[in-house]
């Protein structure tokens, strides 16, 4: 299933950026910081969602579709070769191209040697103020995969998909061993008083729960510092697969955690509290449908 | 689909109980604590998990299953004339012999006219040291409904259903506007300095997640007190649709936690944060499979 052996352990490295209106100039940042993480052990790279740019979709502006590339691209090429100067893994989160009129919130797995590990297209898309992102993207039509690499077996969800445990749980009977989230969430200045803690503690709530419901490593890659009118509220995360945070960064400012992840842990886990083991296969058809009232 | 109109507030109350080997104590016991919420002004109450007796499951001893009763029965019936006496909901918890061979967790909704809402058999089956329900439960076949009562539309889960998202969901997806989860969950001796908070921390992170995914009330209540080699650990809590914690009761000690839930804050939390909006039910068939690697 997996390309490492079950004791290995791995370093994960999560790069949390303030982004810049300058593809290059965020392009260059976080081909940086993978350098520098790769320098100090980091075996799997992650960035943020949709690195390259500000996020795009605090309105519905055509002007922003400019933004896409097609994969391969000019941007997925330099992760690509990134990773294999480096002999990394990196998880990049790019706003896709994939024909006229048909754009997607896709994230690519690069495997250590700089070839594709894997393709994953955004599935759950949110719209809510601010978040306009039906606008942009269409919905992913590749599932819920995980991709063996040679630090373990990965899958990555995007942002408004860590709300959803059916997402979680798929990947996870999918055998992935790390799921990682890039992320852009944030405060809005009229909220943030009132529901700003509320808000930010059932982001982390939610995806802890992830890594307990299914004996994995969870690790949410966040950005910081504001954009327009959202306050990116950062605190990127790595929960073990008791739910356990063992790091987190801070709300405001950039930051690269590196955090050692023992995958031999997830057997562990799985045994001493065994959810996989009792699933009633025999009776969740229901989550297939809207509603059942 | 409720009988409730959608801006009525609800005083859920929690009955956190030690529990000794005599039946007719902790009924009497129970029908006390019930008699005393409805008096301060409680309009459902739950029971902890197989609330007649101490939890039975920590060995393997055909004498237990004298414990049983059908239902309804002397337990399920007092329990009925209780709330019809004090015009509350009961969610009570209780161990039923169905047939010879044949017994079930089951936990049943009493209306507050005394009439039966409706009854669950626990799904989700543990087994574990000190916890060997497999040899005593057969696992439930009702699925995961909710009923609708004079006080909101109520589901129940039983204990392991709570670490399961699927279960959770398919309760939601019911129509319930609180899910209850009668417990019977503790440390063991020579975990509890290592293991202990971290254990605690995830069974109520999973049920705070419930909430949010869901966008519900979540209610536990779980025993409290020491049985054999098991310290349960009490620390009942109510989380509100955002999984804050409205709240908890200590790890020690008995005591009726009554909380007001109001239920409009289901819609408002929903429509602000609209998972359920967005689940992506073509792609969630791979739920009813084992593993999909």
């Amino acid at each position: 299933m997996s390309s490492v052996s079950s004791n290995q352990t791995v370093n994960v490295a999560l790069v949390q950026m303030r982004h810049s209106a300058a593809k290059d100039e965020n392009l260059a940042r976080a081909l940086d910081r993978i350098g520098q993480a790769a320098g100090a052990g980091a075996n799997v790279v992650c960035l943020s969602e949709l690195f390259a740019g500000q996020y795009p979709c605090q309105s519905e502006d055509h002007r922003r579709f400019d933004e896409a590339e097609p994969i391969p691209g000019p941007t997925s090429e330099a992760l690509a070769k990134a990773a294999a100067e480096h002999g990394v893994v990196i998880v990049g989160s790019l706003f896709e191209r994939r024909a006229p009129g048909l754009y997607h919130n896709t994230a690519v797995v690069f495997d250590a040697d700089g070839s594709t590990a894997g393709v994953y297209r955004k599935m759950h898309i949110p719209d809510d103020p601010l978040y306009y992102e039906k606008f942009y993207f269409t919905p992913g039509d590749l599932g819920f995969p995980s991709f063996p690499t040679r630090f373990g077996r990965i899958a990555v969800g995007v942002c408004w998909d860590q709300w959803y445990p059916e997402a979680a749980r798929l990947f996870a009977l999918s055998g992935a061993q790390i799921l990682f989230y890039p992320t852009a969430i944030g405060w809005l200045p009229d909220e943030k008083d009132e529901f700003g803690a509320s808000q930010h503690e059932a982001w982390q709530t939610m995806m802890r729960s992830h890594a307990i419901a299914n004996g994995l490593f969870v690790a949410a890659v966040n950005r910081t510092g504001r954009e327009g009118q959202l306050e990116f509220w950062g605190a990127s995360f790595v929960a073990d697969p008791n739910g356990n945070l063992l790091a987190r960064a801070e709300h405001a400012g950039e930051e690269t955690l590196i955090v050692e992840c023992d995958l031999a842990r997830i057997d562990a886990v799985r045994t001493h509290w065994p959810f996989l083991r009792d699933r009633r296969i025999d009776a969740y058809e229901g989550l297939t449908r809207r509603f059942l009232d």
